[in-house]
């Protein structure tokens, strides 16, 4: 019988700290302390709306070959690894998948997703695609895909072939446990080893930034209220006292 | 004058049975009926929501040159080969277009569409784009395209060349009169020969389906449920039994 | 410091009066003027409805060089250049960004782009990224771009080079000050010493197009109604006096 | 059994005539009569050094679809279509194909291209691939092809449809009985019905060329020798005449 | 210290039987033997007239992701994973990576190949680039590679991740210890559990394909000799007997 | 008059020196010494076996638009501006060209080509191809280009807009006046500024690698020749005086 791996999950308040600051401050940060590029890029946002973090459960396709994954291979459902990544699949997971950029292949369809759901799943990562999107996306899920197709998963090119392995993604390489931040903006990996160094990062808020953004908005001078100039900051805090009164 | 064929259309009932399969179970019936990859890839669904099957009149387009398609083509309407596909046209038609994925040419824009919808046209699948978008997406269309743009339809690199003909659309090959079966997940190519098979098999419901999704929907265990396995055959016949009495 | 140069405005009524032409209209006119192809292809519209014309600022990337532009670059924000274009911004502008179809760089944030709505810009049309996009597509602004990211504008590739100099955006060459018509069907360049000659080709109004629509809504004859034959010229008369009658 | 058609061929003093000219002056003279663009760009000269003019046959490749092309298409070879534009081959004769651009698909062989050989056939023009490249490439052949690959004609993804009809290859439309020039340079379509024009201009030799490379190629000076300057006139009469002399 | 697994090799054989059969022939039976497709595509033949046949060492590069490989890495040698690979080899092998079609990264360079090369190794299959080219393609080895670059191994956009695992390289999947078959058609994946049966069925020599190729090419008849008819029979076993004799 | 500016070169004997590192080294030592990708990618190497280094001229291209760019330019051959950056050609420059990957458009033809021979370039590296190739790969010129046309410079898409301004080549962006590096393994450029600390460290002899590479060759071992081991340092000191004898 097959047997995958589980993975490593990190605790709960650090998945939910890192689900608040958004994919753009990670993919900035994370530059900032040395890793040049980790957005997962190729798969988009096709749940709007939608900000998620969590731990990835990967799954790996590779490309067919008929003496490997045959049609025979549909008799034992238990054969099939893109179930086994699911079996896998708790609350707040993200399952992550290189399906290799391929167009002609839907990852999964409504079964498998509506399974992932029930489970308390909160998104997936796929650099292809789904089918049956008509019904999945309103499912209460996060889609971060390539496209949509009504091809099931091994019909033309490609084949599931190892869980929670690391996978490249996109161009980014995604280990099984790492955390994913993700939303409108894309998909962003946040290696598991520096996920708390990336919320303290995070955490160090500039709080004059609410008050430059309105200013910004009122047409005022980009060069006083952002970043805020010495010349502002005496406006900043007279506002930033009248907020505080306000509450 | 110029002269196009018009195409051979099956029985109405056909067309409206194979309309509510949708094109996720046509790609994978199809599949193991034999033909490996039958979606029109490249077109996607820009008309969210749309499910549509209909007989498909085709046109094709061309690389340009000048000495075959110049300025004074203008001057005769009857000339555009792009108004006689539309000529045809018949509630329930389908219009599938090889525009060679062109992103600079307008296939078809507001006055033309207006028209195949006046006469009842279910959907347009064209391998490039359509203008006048904004018009275009309030009619009672499908779209499946691979964009839009403002440049007409002989703006830039191709001229209608030739109407009912067989096409290539995407990867598929299309002949005039095969069944398009489109919704979200995309096109799919009906060969007309293959319709009637293909429809029968569709229909042997699996009955349990609604049952699993609904317990997959709960957090129940995949394995147990997807397929139904001999373990939770009672359950379901008892949900099943409960279902109709509730009708 | 970084000082870089304005552009030269057209009077606010020529800019006006093409706002109300579209972009379809202002493609085929200039293609017949001589301008083979003026749409700006590869960025699409995400601001869906929006319809704007307004001279082109521009700004231009060049591929990443870590002698020209390094990390110390951010600690004097005036030498950001995508900052100048910006600064230049003045109600109706359009600023028009050579981001070299960069899909891993986001030109402007959340901040930029607050500030140039509070200038009262008309829109952007960029061929890459922008980031902080669920903030962004708030604001009272159009967008035409290729898509979305988390990374910032210099994290990987490209870096901003110049400011209101003759760019490349998609396949088109754009001028400073030249103007921009953009709306769903994409994003137009209009030479400024076109603007007049193609605002009066485009106000040739012609009057029996609404009739015609109309009458291929109702599902008649293409080529009876359009373009309209000598045919329908009675009936066209008879109807324009009855819409005239009714108002 | 499948009858494909012939071409109708020039005469053998005007595609001789055209062999002399070379695909840029052809390219560049069709460009000024107002063909913008006739290179058959995709396929590159894989036997460098020769230069062809022949009438061209057609063959066109569908995407492969199992219902129209199956396995036992193989027992009877008279119903496979690359056999048949061969069978038409003259001396002289130039075979183009549309490959689709498939990099997985090899259009000839060695004995399919051993035959064309032994009919005398000039050279082959395919926006796709051949296979028993080795071997190929001895024969008295002109290759302008995309690549070579292992796999047969139909072993993936297309199948061979029609035989000597308007085909696209590569961006170029090619009317069968077109005569195409081809070299180093790329393969170029001359209409048949400009093939007298373009012959006729190609002959206005310029006779100070030879004499203007000679000094540029000594470090003369751009401007004064290319294109002749008045003041270089006197110094070329005189090379001239030496030249004659010489002789 | 790293350690990695060696490959279980077959017998010499076989692999040198295989060798014989060249890759066009391999493609075509292996299709007819149900694997519809195992050309490694994108790699083409830089060492033109190598034919090679041999057990497929596998190395697999990553997406570069700065924590996971970074400047120190080089400190120490042994931790460089594509020397690793190098170290399994012995007189025979090819080498097969997996670098994601990158064009920015040398795979391997002069001193690398030298010491495969020294090694007995029989050639490398690599979905991207090596460097040191001019020196590399003296060396006694066959190259099927995507292109050459100066920038070095992990320079950019990759990093080498594992070594003997199942890999994808162009459109293939393969196995350690797979037999590759690679020539100027381009490289084969043959699956080792299929090895036997394809060089029976290659064995099965057509023998009147030589005749065949000696009339074609004197510009016989494509339907009398290729496939041999009936008609043809006669001449074909008079042609035998006299090459018999000449012998 | 058209006037455009010449470049300052560097000193003749950097140039040389530069001249014998190759590229390879220039990539890997600038990346070390923290510009990351210096390679000029998509341009390779046509004229195999040469190895050059020199200073920059640079042209520009842009998109072609007719109002700019009009069938009169060819009026006056002043206006072109690619004849322009020719004009500054003195022995051993570079001519480096954005000609914006296009393959309809050669950028150079043989008369423009013989006549930087003649003045002495060292070669081209283009962004794009030439035309003429067959006599243009006669002359004593280094060719780093994407392929080659039969088109003219303007026939299709782009024109020459700029000379020896800041331009983006490939990935790389090159100042005028900047050396370029190139061989058969790609094109790199040396920002001017880098070009000294380059050299210095380029010039730091790696003494052992001869003898490591002999004995790689001999089929030693990778660990302990390459890099030399402590164990291998006697034995090359042995082979090293042996070397020194002998000459």
């Amino acid at each position: 019988m097959t047997h995958t791996p589980d993975i490593k999950r990190p605790s709960r308040a650090l998945v939910e700290a890192l689900g608040t600051i958004g994919s753009a401050t990670a993919a900035g940060e994370l530059n900032l302390m040395g890793i040049r590029d980790t957005q997962i890029r190729g798969p988009v946002a096709h749940s709007k709306g939608r900000s998620i973090a969590g731990p990835a459960l990967t799954l790996q396709f590779m490309p067919k070959r008929e003496d490997i994954y045959g049609a025979s291979e549909y008799d034992d459902p238990e054969k099939q690894l893109h179930r086994h990544v699911l079996y896998h699949a708790q609350a707040g997971d993200v399952v992550v998948v290189d399906a290799r950029g391929d167009m002609a292949s839907g990852v999964f369809g409504e079964m498998m997703l509506t399974y992932f759901a029930g489970r308390g799943g909160a998104g997936v990562v796929i650099d292809g695609c789904i089918r049956d999107s008509a019904e999945a996306f309103k499912l209460d899920l996060g889609y971060w895909i390539r496209g949509v197709t009504p091809n099931y998963h091994t019909q033309t090119n490609i084949i599931p072939f190892a869980v929670n392995v690391p996978i490249a993604c996109g161009n980014a390489l995604v280990f099984p446990g790492d955390i994913i931040i993700a939303d409108d903006d894309g998909a962003v990996v946040v290696p598991i080893a520096k996920a708390e160094e990336l919320l303290e990062r995070a955490s160090q808020h500039v709080e004059w930034e609410e008050f430059s953004k309105l200013r910004l908005s009122q047409g005022a001078d980009l060069r006083k209220y952002y970043p805020l100039s010495p010349e502002a900051q005496g406006e900043y805090e007279t506002w930033r006292a009248a907020q505080k009164h306000r509450r």
